[in-house]
């Protein structure tokens, strides 16, 4: 089974970058692009859409509460109505970079504070799918797989990815550990390991002992924003390599 | 010869409204709707669409600065590189909604200070008609004729609307008087006057004189943002359809 | 016992407007005046402070959440450290104009969603009085009393001053009963009364039932966001002075 | 005679930082601190505050316009009045910070545009002066001599501190050559002799030959958004101590 690596790209805003955007998009196949309200401008976008299309990556919508300050991390109690229309309204934007860099936007994921909110609550995640459902392209949903975002998204009918970690604990029930538990973010021979182990069997380690649980993953996050991340992305794609997992876009 | 009749709408933000948009959409052809830079918010774009469809007026994408406090009205320095992006930005985001609303972004419309900029220098006309050329659905540049912006909307492909208003005079050369000037703007009779000329014989007032000036109008602009101007919009749609002027959309 | 009349003022922002600041300014004796979080920007706020200056209103900061497309009315979990600089950041800046205008902040009154939060949370109500204590013109806080506002008042040795609302019923523990209540908004005969009440006899109505609740207002809020509400704001200070209560600032 | 060394701080907003303000603030006496418009949020106001006035180092108000993705450097025609205004806020906001640190607002920079339009234009050299001289620190302005700011300064009667720098060259007028010039820009051997003329003999280099022009300089602006950058500003300030100029701050 082909695996697909999704990165968060294209944070930074008007003067400010954030992460080594450039090398992240030689490791990964999907690029989870900021559409303005938690970052990323007009010109990081297009910018973003167009390195990523000339390397055959994906672009996908990565949607977030309109919070630059708190960089979209911090829970706002969006109406969901107003959260169908905020995140139609990202998606949109971004959807012109993608067309006009010869693609167009194949898959939405939320950002921050909004992926664990959907997550928890089926109104947003409703209200989130809305919006999928009725953007122009079709875009599939990359999130956590046993949520109310895979359910809102069955209910919608849009295609859902699950994603998972790996330099993240999972608890024995599948979710990720928080990070404030003890052994909750994993060194990285644990990740490149857990990588694999998401390919080939599709388990994660488990928070609390030295059991297994399984993940639904059709895509793995890594990071770029260290250079001791961009190298983790880098062993994680060369151990999948080597373990005879394709590395592939999903979308 | 039929005419189109257009305004600016959804010019709202957050909490606060702007004009009587439910009254100007039952007499208009077109609307003018805010993306959310000068003006305009996801709930009230998706609004403002929803009712144009409804009563058939036609979508355009009102693209402005990014300057909410200054409305759009103050001459800012965008580099023409950026301006392109932020244009693309604004018809993009508008465009899902139009999509949603089974419609789509007809034309494009300068606002504010980015209209008379983008009509005098031709690397900021360049810049905003070539967002407009690569956007999905093809949408018309509306804007004033013998200007900047029509020859970069020959230059780019686009088609080009020219845009006439009832209310102000032009000076000779066929161009607004600016609004200081005396006789600039005109009371609600030779506005509606000024609309018919307009639609017959392609002319209107010069602000130095009794003489008259061609002025290529496919479209004149009305306003909304008080009771006064929202009946004379009223005034001016009747006064066309008693000389025999269709009022048409012109996308 | 004199009574203070405090109202919600500046709260346009840019080329908008909300309420009908000057008439409501005849009315009060202390200004909630918005600082630039979730309304008001520098023009306003200086006109409001010499509008307020000019007839003997008190100044007050009106400190709320970063968010002007929300005005202030979302939860937004911000942490208490940041809290504690949002705040200090608003009021600062508008102690800039009230010392222009010749006076300076008297007090600070929570916006919107800060308003409930604070009142419910010790570590938020905390944070925003630290900012308050180490504002240099030693405000007072304004807010419902036997809240954690007024506990964390007292532990930063700020001066408190309970808030009544004339138009709303309260629960029998004193708290304001929830908008959706049945019976939560009073009509003006019985806002009117309460407001003579709460000065006299330091009462409100509870919501579920002909009784009485002893809720300690030195200040009572009214609004301006309509004529209606201007009228009702009208009759209160109206039959205050009927009732022989003096209409004063507390501050 | 004594000499200051001034540099941009606190230019980060949010989860964004740009420059090492920590090595910078080792070296410098006087720190323009961002004040929320162009760059800076509370949170960072407070920190390069407490920083500043931890080390001795002087706190300066560094406005701009609002425009955080433009980061202040493109021109925008505010009107005088209203950059009048949002220069207090500016000054208030950070003024809050500088006095919970212990200290005040000792001077006022502009920023990027602002600072280049200001220096041309007496009407917005006049609106930002009348902030300076209504804040109530009585803070100074620190800006290019010879300019509309320092006639404007004197007009206000607000002390004037003249700003030279270090690694550019001059025309024969005494203003700065654009960067755009061949020999606009000093190398870093070159920049460390000229802080060492600017103090000894109050001359820098001519950008079209081997002559000198008298500047007025009471501080010299150094930079701290590359290790380059600060790796300089350590050279001027052991090349300046060589020489027996002491640097001490002049507000």
């Amino acid at each position: 089974m082909p695996l697909d690596l999704n990165s968060d790209l294209g944070e930074g805003f008007g003067p400010w970058r954030m992460g080594d955007d450039a090398a992240v998009l030689d490791i990964v196949t999907s690029a989870n692009i900021a559409c303005g309200f938690h970052a990323g401008d007009p010109r990081i976008m297009r910018r973003t859409c167009d390195l990523a299309v000339a390397r055959g990556v994906r672009i996908g919508a990565h949607v977030g509460y309109r919070d630059l300050v708190g960089f979209g991390r911090r829970d706002i109690a969006v109406a969901p109505v107003d959260l169908r229309d905020e995140t139609l309204y990202q998606i949109g934007a971004l959807a012109a970079f993608a067309r006009a860099a010869g693609d167009r936007v194949r898959y939405v994921k939320p950002h921050g504070a909004l992926y664990h909110a959907a997550a928890a609550d089926p109104a947003l995640a409703d209200a989130l799918l809305a919006a999928v459902a009725e953007s122009d392209d079709e875009p599939a949903l990359l999130g956590p797989a046993g949520t109310e975002l895979e359910h809102a998204a069955a209910r919608a009918g849009v295609r859902f990815v699950g994603e998972g970690f790996a330099d993240r604990a999972y608890t024995p029930a599948g979710t990720l550990a928080p990070r404030g538990t003890p052994g909750a973010v994993l060194g990285p021979d644990d990740a490149v390991a857990q990588a694999v182990s998401l390919a080939l069997s599709g388990t994660a380690r488990t928070v609390d002992g030295p059991g297994a649980v399984a993940v639904s993953a059709g895509s793995i996050c890594v990071h770029g924003d260290s250079p001791a991340a961009v190298e983790m992305a880098r062993r994680i794609r060369g151990a999948l390599a080597e373990a005879g997992v394709p590395v592939e876009p999903f979308a």
